[in-house]
Order: structure tokens, then sequence, then C-alpha cells
């Protein structure tokens, strides 16, 4: 393990923190809420951490291996967040630091879940600070690092698989440093996009950035207690929905469409295999809720918004769905395992994943029947690989086995009961936001004492990394001496 | 497919079952409660329609193909349930034939889930067929048939690797004529020991040989209200415990004791990995509810009992665990999906397959370690092939999307909630019995409407045949002329 480079990266990355910081400060400098005090003792304080970091090691070898590569992932975003939480701390808006670290893990992982209780007078610069970390936590802070990184380091593709969310996305763009560039100009330009049309439809700039950077990160924090809802605007939930819809897209299609091959984009198997349940989601909600709320075009809303919400694991509400019928709930409940297209700012196990479980099961099926018959699983024209199909298969073992493990702890942990739980930890897995029950889109994570909310933390790191970095920290073999 | 074979076999099946209703119909008239005429009349119409099945269809072809013995398989369990649900009707015990298919689905299953809303006062004749089912359900109907059957065919192994449960069982027995009788013996002779105790501890006969048929199936229906508990005694307890634990271990390894090779059953892997859940989690569940009962003695009575009956995928109870402490229930919850060893009559996942899921989903993080380190998942001593180990992961990927979508068609068809929606769909997939909320172990499952009980009786034979056979049903290529 090479100690020296990890720490070096690691301080790298904090200094580009304080730096990201600097916007927020602005903003807390425009308001005058009495944060910007707040502000900039957290940059000083992340700055002056991560300086002796950057300066005083300066490791022999430079290349990185795999498991360092997976280990600096795990931990940038364990420190991003331990120094993140700070500004939440010193103005008092989280007094206490693991609600801040929750907060921040939250931001970052572009989760959303909160457990702010109050969100009425809280200071600008603040709950810009908050929403910022969705937007930088949307791409990966480290995909914007690798840019600046790429040329200390000799090859950062290890970086890459542990960051960029789904198993297929490295390949599409192999080059880490253009990539970096490309896939941060698309993301940067549809966040402005998004931005000018929300003060189009009446926000007040400042309520545009807050739920665009939300949107693009799919993360949800918003301003308001009652989210997206609060606004009481259709068309800025119809932009919302729209949004949440071009995030959950694999990034790569834009880049393809950008360079000429649109019609190859629209091809994409994964994109049919996302809209295909999201129609079907959304139109099998709006029926179920028809009857609450009398007009078809309020449903349809709702139905819409909801179900974009939830796949693209934003995590905004327009309605409470807590008070939905139960099989409006279900169906809400199961898309949370969905999550969106790999290569997006969303989480859940991801729907590329999903078809090919589908297709791996229908196959079982087919094997039963003619068990001589051999026959490939194919996936955007081609045969994919056994291999593939395994890892895919285990991984979604794991994701349940955590998802369960999570459960229990809460169980343990916390006040509540089963559907809380359960929905709590699967909800902050997959980051989406909300849950069912007391950690419903109207509620919040904090009646959860410290060691429920350090659980949550873990799981949606857990679940932003995809699982195995996390892992991989806590096992022996990483940190052994040789090889 | 050979359609003239099947009829042939189902109408030798049903034959066999007017057979099996006899024990019930002399206990009805020793009882003389008023329900032997409806056994008789039931026994009557079963055999008149078997007959003709069994006399007018003969096959030329007497070779049994893989998706021909899959579907005899699935449609025996169908046609057992609907002609085993007749004695609930024409006694008035459950007077709506869904009612009746419902709790004979349940009984041959071996679930022990219940629509019974009275106990007291049921005739005694009928409340013994219901326990009966679960006797007969247990070792499968199928494999007390293969002795009778064996003959006709030439060869019956693909009816047993549909029926047996556990994907290892067959290999070790090879030969299904002298299987089935040494596995009806072993089964016997242990329902008799447990029936001999009970009667020691102070049973009346009729209550031991209701508990003891429901704990060598693994099934669960007793016939008082609140179960095992309603009995008051705690001798009774701790010998339902030792059985549900006997019946949950691979009975190749009786057949190995028996044979002398004792020492070699004690080293079968998948043994300990059962018997250290079985301990982890009983302590845990002891350590949990130990405020609630004062005593260490009585919670640990509870726990263990607790542990056994949903490891086991019995059902039976000596405590509402739903008034456990959150934290207790989540450990019954996660054990619901475990179920018990492989070649028992236990329901569930099974403890070979969690055993495989988490070695490879630890092989995986090693992986992530050294990515060219290749390394093979051992069971039993043995490295484990690829396709095996593809296909557990596939197997659990459906199990767990059939406990999903059951708890979305449970939702919209019943008028439960999340919790008790949730656990219902997985009790039934798992063949335990009871769940949690409403149909916890002091509820039941009437509250469903027909569409709710009709997805529970399928979600149960699903489980019981280990999902595929009974997917087999459904696929168009299974019923195509050629091939």
């Amino acid at each position: 393990m090479n100690y020296r480079l990890i720490v070096r990266l690691l301080g790298a990355i904090l200094l580009l923190e304080a730096l990201t910081m600097l916007p927020s400060l602005v903003i807390a400098l425009i308001y005058g809420d009495g944060d910007a005090m707040a502000l900039l003792l957290s940059m000083v304080i992340t700055a002056a951490a991560a300086l002796p970091m950057q300066l005083l090691f300066r490791p022999e070898e430079k290349n990185l291996r795999a498991r360092e590569g997976f280990v600096i992932v795990a931990l940038a975003w364990v420190a991003l967040s331990a120094f993140g939480a700070l500004p939440f701390v010193f103005s008092g808006v989280l007094s206490n630091y693991v609600d801040a670290l929750f907060e921040t893990v939250s931001g970052f992982t572009t989760t959303g879940s909160t457990v702010l209780q109050v969100f009425e007078g809280q200071p600008h610069g603040i709950m810009f600070w908050r929403s910022f970390t969705h937007w930088i936590g949307g791409m990966g802070v480290l995909v914007l690092t690798l840019a600046l990184l790429a040329q200390m380091i000799g090859r950062a593709s290890h970086l890459m698989r542990a960051e960029s969310p789904g198993p297929e996305f490295s390949k599409i763009l192999p080059k880490t440093g253009n990539t970096a560039k490309t896939l941060y100009l698309i993301y940067g330009a549809l966040t402005v996009v998004e931005f000018v049309l929300l003060i189009a439809a009446g926000l007040s700039p400042y309520d545009a950035a807050i739920h665009a950077m939300g949107t693009a990160g799919t993360g949800g924090f918003s301003n308001y207690g009652a989210s997206v809802g609060e606004l009481n605007n259709p068309s800025v939930e119809i932009i919302v929905t729209i949004f949440m819809i071009i995030f959950s897209i694999n990034f790569a299609l834009f880049y393809r469409t950008l360079t000429g091959h649109l019609r190859e984009s629209l091809r994409s198997e994964e994109l049919h295999w996302f809209l295909a349940i999201f129609v079907i989601a959304a139109a099998a909600i709006t029926f179920i809720i028809l009857p609450q709320y009398g007009s078809f075009g309020t449903a349809l809303r709702h139905g819409c918004f909801q179900v974009a919400t939830v796949m693209s694991t934003t995590g905004y509400a327009t309605a409470d769905f807590n008070l939905w019928p139960e099989a409006a709930k279900m169906i809400l409940f199961l898309l949370m395992f969905v999550g969106a297209c790999a290569g997006s700012t969303a989480g859940g196990i991801k729907v590329v994943r999903i078809a090919l479980l589908i297709k791996q099961g229908l196959r079982e099926v087919l094997r039963t029947i003619q068990p001589r018959r051999v026959s490939v699983v194919r996936f955007e024209g081609r045969g994919v690989e056994q291999s593939m199909l395994s890892q895919i298969t285990v991984f979604f073992f794991v994701y349940i086995a955590l998802v369960l493990v999570g459960a229990f702890l809460l169980s343990l942990f916390g006040p509540y009961g089963f559907e809380t739980n359960f929905t709590a930890a699967l909800t902050c897995v997959s980051n989406v936001g909300p849950g069912f029950g007391a950690v419903g889109p109207m509620g919040n994570f904090a009646g959860y004492g410290t060691m429920g909310k350090i659980t949550l933390i873990l799981l949606m790191l857990a679940g932003r990394l995809e699982i195995f970095p996390i892992l991989v920290l806590f096992h022996p073999a990483t940190w052994k001496r040789s090889s």
C-alpha cells in the first residue's frame, strides 16, 4: 500500500474542496445572514489540513494499483464529508457533528436524505453549500479532480473504475483526462439550462440554483420543508420532472449525440428499458391515485414526478406519497431498487443490471425446459460475457444483503418500525432520499440516534460507490504490506 | 408434450390421494363430529375423477422428458390441492372453495399459513386431514408415489429433480426407488418418535399426532388458535424445538449416519452453517427479548423455539413475536429468507445457497483488491462449478423478485399495509407460515380477498417447487408441439 501517494492525493482533493466552498461564501456575503464567518473558517481549516498532506508527502512510486485506487476513492468521500460538515457545525444549523456529517454525506453521495427539521429562516450561504455538495457529488468529485491529477499520476483508470456509476461507463470514453472535461461540460451546460428555465417559470435565482443543483446531482435537497411541492408551481414541477429524466440517462449518450451519433444514441437498449419502466410505472401510479386527485392531469403530473424522482434517485416530492394507496407506494418501493441508467448521476442497482438479471432469470426458465440448449444473454446487440453476468448477480445479492443488514441495524438502534427501517436502509443504499413512514417525503431522519445515523452514513457511502470499494476498506487483505 | 402420460400419472397420484383420506375418515368415525360423510364423499369424488384418467389413457411412449417431469410435478400439486380442498368445503369448515384451496395448498406445501378463524369445536376428522396434508407434503407426495411409479416409468429422475428441495439432494442418493423407501422410513420413524415423546410430555394422542405431523412436514398447522403456546407446556415446546431442528437437517445425513458414517455426517459444512446461524440468531434474540420476559430461561426457550420455527419454516409459535422489539423481529425476518438445509422438509432459499452466496460476495471483494487472483469457491471440501454458482445467484434474484412482485400484488388486492403485505409474500414463498402485522402468529390470512388468496396460493406453490417448475408452466415454449 503506497501510503504517501494516498495521503498526497487526499490532500489535493481536500484543497479542491476548500475552493468549492467559495461560491457559498459569496452567497453568504450577498445575503448577510451571518454565516459567512462559518464558511470562511471551514475553508481555512480544510486548506490548513490539506496543505501539509500535499506538500510533505512525496511518493517515490507514482503509479496507482487497483486496490490503492479503491482505497483513495473510499477515503476521499470520507475525508470530503468530514470537512464538508464543518460549515453546518460552525453556523449552528446542525450543531451536532454527527448530524452535520449525515447531511454532508447525504449531499456528496447525492442521496438527499435530511436530518434538518426547520427550513425557514436558515442562512442562505449554508443552504447553498448544502445543495452545492449535491452538484459536486453528482458527477463525482474525483471525475472533476481527475483532470488535475491525470498529469501527476501515470494512469488514473482505477479511480474511474471505482467512481463512475454502472458497469459499462469507462469503456465508452476511454481517455480519462478528456472524458472528465467533456462530462463536466455537458453536466454544467444542462444545469445552466435548467437554472434558466426555472427562473423563467417564476423562481427566484436562489431557489432556481438550489433546485437545479439538486436535480443535476439527482440529490434532492430542497430549501423548503415540503420540497418542490411547496413552490406550488406546476411549470416548475414539469421542468424538474423532465430534467430528472435527463439526468437519469447515461451521459455517454449525450456525448455520442453531440458528436453526431443521435441515431445510435436512440437505439440504446438501456435507454429503452429505462423509458419502458418509467412509462409503465407512471401510468400505473396515475391510474391508482386518480380517485384521490380527481383530475387526470393532476394525477398524471404527480405520478410522473414521483416516478421520475424515485427512478432518478433524486428524492424531491410534490406529494406525500405516504398517503397514497398501498399499491402506488409499492411501485415506488420497487423502483427504489432499480434506479436509472449506468453512467448517469443516479444511484440504485441501475437499469442495465436489472435488465441483465431479468434476462438471466428468463434464460434459467428456458434451461429448465430444454436443459441442453445453449443460449447467450445479449445486450445492446452483443453477447454478454458470463463473467460479467455472474458479477452482476453477485452484486445484486450483496446489494440486497446490505439493505437487509442495514434495516436490522436500524431496528436495533432506532425507535421506528419495520416499514420505516426497511425503506430508510433501502433509500440510503440507493441514494434516493426519502422512504416511507417516519422517513417519508414530509419526514426526516433526525429521529435516529447517533448509531442509527452512522449506519445510514455507511449505507449511503456504500451505495454511492457501488458497495465493493467500501467493503474493500474493511477487508484485512487490503492493508497487508506485501503484494 | 406427452399428454397421455401426464394425464395417466396425474390419475395415479389422485387415486393415491383418495387413499390418504382414509386415516382422517377413521378419526372422524371415532370422534363422531359429523364430518365422516364429508370425507367419504371427497374420497369417492377424488377416486371417481382419478380412475378414468388412470384407465383410459395409455401412453405409447413411457419415458419422461425433463419438461414433462416439471409439468407433472407442478400439475400434481395443483390437482392434489384442488381435490384435497373438498373435505373443508363439504364439512362447512371452510365453505368458500378458495379458502379451502388456500388451506390445502398451505398444507401440502407445508407452509402452515391459515385462513381459519375459529379453532375450537372444529370436527376432529377435518382438522386431522388438515395436518395430514403437511405430513404428506413434507417429503413430497411424489417421493412417496415414486416407489409405485418407478416400475412403470423408465426413469423418474426428472421428477426427483423438480421435487426434492435444494440443489444437491439427488446426487447423494441416486437410486430413486430405494431412495424413496429409505427416506420414507426415516421420516416415518422420526415422526413416531416425536409422537410418543409428545404423549409422554402430557399431550393427548390426537394433539400429539397433529403437532408431530406439523413438525415433520415443517408445516405448522396447529389445532389451537394460539398454536403451541396455547398448550402451555414447556416440555412440549422443548420437544417440538428439537424436532424442528432435526427436520431442518439434510435427510441424506441421517441415511449416512444409519449406514455407519456418523463422523462424515458431522463434518457436513452445510450442517455447520445451519447450526452456526441458529446459535447466533437464538442468542441474539434471547438477549434482545430478555427484558420483556425477565427470566433468562423463559427468554431462551422462546428465542430458541421461534428461531427454530422460522429457520425450519414450520411456523408454530409460543409467543406473539409481533409484540417483540423491532430488532428481534428483524432477525426472524432475515431468517425467513434463509430457511434450513437442502434435502430437508424445510423451505426458504436454503442454507447451502446462502453460504455459497456469501462466499461469492467475499470472493468479489477479494477480486476487487487483487483483480488477477483466481479463486475457487469451495463447499463441503470441493470446488463448486461456476455454472452451479451462477444458477444459485440467478435463483436468488428470481426469489427476491417473486417476493417483491407478490408483495405488490397483495398491496393491490388486499386491505393491509407494507409490513403485512411484504412479510405475507415472503412467508408464503419461503413456506414458513406466519408473517408480521395482521398475518402474525396470532393472526390469519382471512383478510385477503379472493385475488389476494390466489396470489398467495401461487407464491406458496412457487416457493415449494423452488420457483422454476411453476414458471415453466407459464412459459409458451413448454407447450410447443415439436421438440
